[in-house]
């Protein structure tokens, strides 16, 4: 309980991570340029040509974080106005490694046609959108549809960014271990936001859904589970991974897996040493529940797991979504996408698993510690780079210009 | 021009004249006090006891900037995306003279219900929201009922904010022209935010309804006008200035008037020297239409007026809003008010009408000037003593207290 003491005491004695302050110092004489009578030039500009709102205003750097306090933390559905803290820190977070102008915006918890009415009838300030927190289902559509009707990105960490690093930890899992990922089977223990996007983002990389098995607490998806078919994502999964709708037990799949990434509940004991034990030899173990992993590391070890991750700094191999978001962010919005796709996801993983790689990869070190010299610079690059490909950018930077405004971005804090 | 031109170089410069930074520098050591797993804590807090929210985040000292961009500058409903340099600039402004955390929050030009909802739904990052530039009827309906059912303070400048300068700068005109407020007979011209406003803050202040003549573009306020009494704010106007409906003329209804107060559309000639002239003697001519007065004030002291104030820089007498909402803001939220009263308008109209009086009433001086010392304190205290006697404080700070309070939270730009 130490930890929630010392935060307490720090987040009393701060008031507020963050500050808004201004860029130019304001006074009576310079008012009538930044304020009226002048700021009505920059006003009818944009009024004339809507891009230019990324040249007079700071929508070109800036990010609102969005939560509805349906799902924060392990806390549950405390709340908007609860999700404050979380939301400041993860501004800060922007803020530190990504150079951006984030701030908290916490939204009352509605409907999804209404959660997008009101995300979309403030987004005129923001250069991106990053969700957080948002429960399940409701977060999937919310994604889609805002990526699909807005034009500035959207982001929801508790997918894309889970999904990016574990795709970036299984690549070197797999090297480690002399796998291949097109012939890898992968049982997916968890069917939650983390999950679903793992196997959306695995798809896009060229697997195949015959190599997933995907469990939630009431067993294996497949066509047989008519109450997920409602949901499109959902639907998805159980069609291309099990569409004969084969009602396996954990165990027996367990079997013929190479690799289980667990994102479900906390443990320790959700998964044992017997369930490891039953797959395939020298395994790749995810246990990446927070803050207690469904299996403790050094137990999966011991049964026989050859490479280990988790989501908490404890052990080796964090999958930390902190290596991931700021530099998406600061690449995306450098090269102004409109969107954060899939492919954009799988790039940045591989590049994050080429920095591990670089330093020489080992069970206990398959992707980047969060203090890695470049690594959001590394990403943000990647991310840019992907988006011009992917030809979701609004802006083309060559290469090295584009090193130069990342940089310049990024070192402002 | 060149003003114009010079303000979009500098707006093309700075790329935004906000930056969001952060209080505590972030590092890998204390990220788990600050964000993950640690801040776990404050969120519980606040879910438990929702006020806490103002001792550990930055809620005590933020206020959203929000426009629909349906009425921006002279320049009509060019839009929220158009809006931001505005926004921006206020937002600037909230910084430098208010010591607050201002964000530009333009929303999507919608139903009055639907403007309401969307600000409703965003209300929790904010101490405050500060309204700019709605359109009327709608911004009547917006700010009362924002103001009844939100339980953080709603001001639109353009009516509390203009009201306020302008019973200060009446305040004092009254004085020098050696006039009772009780007793004299006001011409409003203009019925629009502005004055509809200004016609509620002195009826508060004690000033009766038939003390007043009204006019808009068709004609005198009254019951006669069938079209007004749909919309509530007007209907009261029309009901206690002109109970009979009497369809007087303008020219007729100067001639017994001690005071006009235009607030309509940019000069020169809308005010005509044989109009001051038809009023009583020394009367007080407000011309406030920006960027142009309805009557130049060299024009109206010539045909008799004994005192005349504007709404720009170019005269003496400006009555500017940003005298007003900076302390204002300040001194509300630094006693947690609920709300922005009429009365709490009044008791700072009459602080602003002090400062001046104090400095030596002269025709051409019955307004502070923006840069006085210590006028953004002054007026913060007053807000604030006054949200303590109007009930709608939620801290009570002694004077004393109250003073260092203000005094800490303005100096930190």
């Amino acid at each position: 309980m130490k930890i929630a003491e010392e935060s307490l005491a720090l987040h009393e004695r701060l008031k507020g991570k963050l500050s808004v302050t201004g860029k130019y110092k304001l006074n009576y004489d310079n008012l009538s340029l930044l304020y009226t009578p002048g700021v009505s030039a920059p006003c009818l500009k944009i009024a004339e040509k809507k891009e230019t709102v990324y040249d007079y205003t700071w929508k070109w750097n800036s990010v609102a974080v969005i939560s509805d306090g349906s799902r924060v933390l392990g806390l549950g559905n405390i709340g908007p106005l609860a999700s404050m803290p979380l939301l400041e820190g993860k501004a800060l977070i922007f803020r530190r490694f990504g150079g951006l102008d984030a701030i908290p915006l916490p939204i009352a918890s509605l409907s999804i046609d209404e959660s997008i009415n009101v995300i979309k009838s403030v987004q005129y300030s923001f250069g991106g959108i990053n969700l957080e927190d948002i429960s399940t289902p409701r977060c999937y559509e919310i994604l889609d549809r805002l990526t699909e009707e807005l034009d500035i990105p959207i982001w929801h960490d508790d997918q894309q960014g889970t999904a990016t690093i574990i795709a970036a930890a299984l690549i070197n899992a797999a090297k480690i271990t002399g796998r291949d990922l097109r012939n890898i089977n992968i049982v997916l223990f968890g069917s939650g936001a983390a999950n679903t996007a793992v196997y959306r983002l695995l798809r896009v990389a060229g697997l195949s859904g015959k190599q997933f098995r995907v469990f939630n607490s009431k067993g294996v998806l497949g066509t047989h589970r008519k109450e997920l078919l409602e949901i499109p994502v959902l639907r998805k999964i159980c069609e291309e991974s099990n569409p004969e709708g084969e009602n396996v037990s954990f165990e027996e799949c367990l079997k013929n897996a190479d690799a289980l990434i667990a994102l479900s509940k906390p443990g320790p004991g959700v998964i044992t040493q017997a369930h490891v034990r039953l797959m395939k030899k020298s395994p790749v173990v995810f246990a990446c529940a927070n803050p207690v992993p469904e299996i403790e590391p050094g137990l999966a070890i011991e049964a026989g797991a050859a490479v280990v991750a988790t989501g908490t700094s404890l052990y080796p191999n964090q999958a930390n979504n902190a290596l991931v978001f700021p530099g998406m962010y600061r690449g995306g919005l450098d090269v102004r996408t409109s969107a954060f796709t899939w492919g954009m996801c799988f790039d940045v993983a591989n590049e994050i698993a080429t920095i591990a790689e670089e330093k020489g990869l080992r069970p206990d070190y398959i992707v980047p510690k969060i203090d890695e010299p470049n690594l959001h610079f590394r990403v943000a690059k990647a991310a840019a780079k992907s988006a011009i490909k992917e030809g979701v950018a609004r802006l083309s930077i060559s290469d090295e210009k584009l090193e130069k405004v990342i940089s310049d971005n990024l070192d402002n804090d």
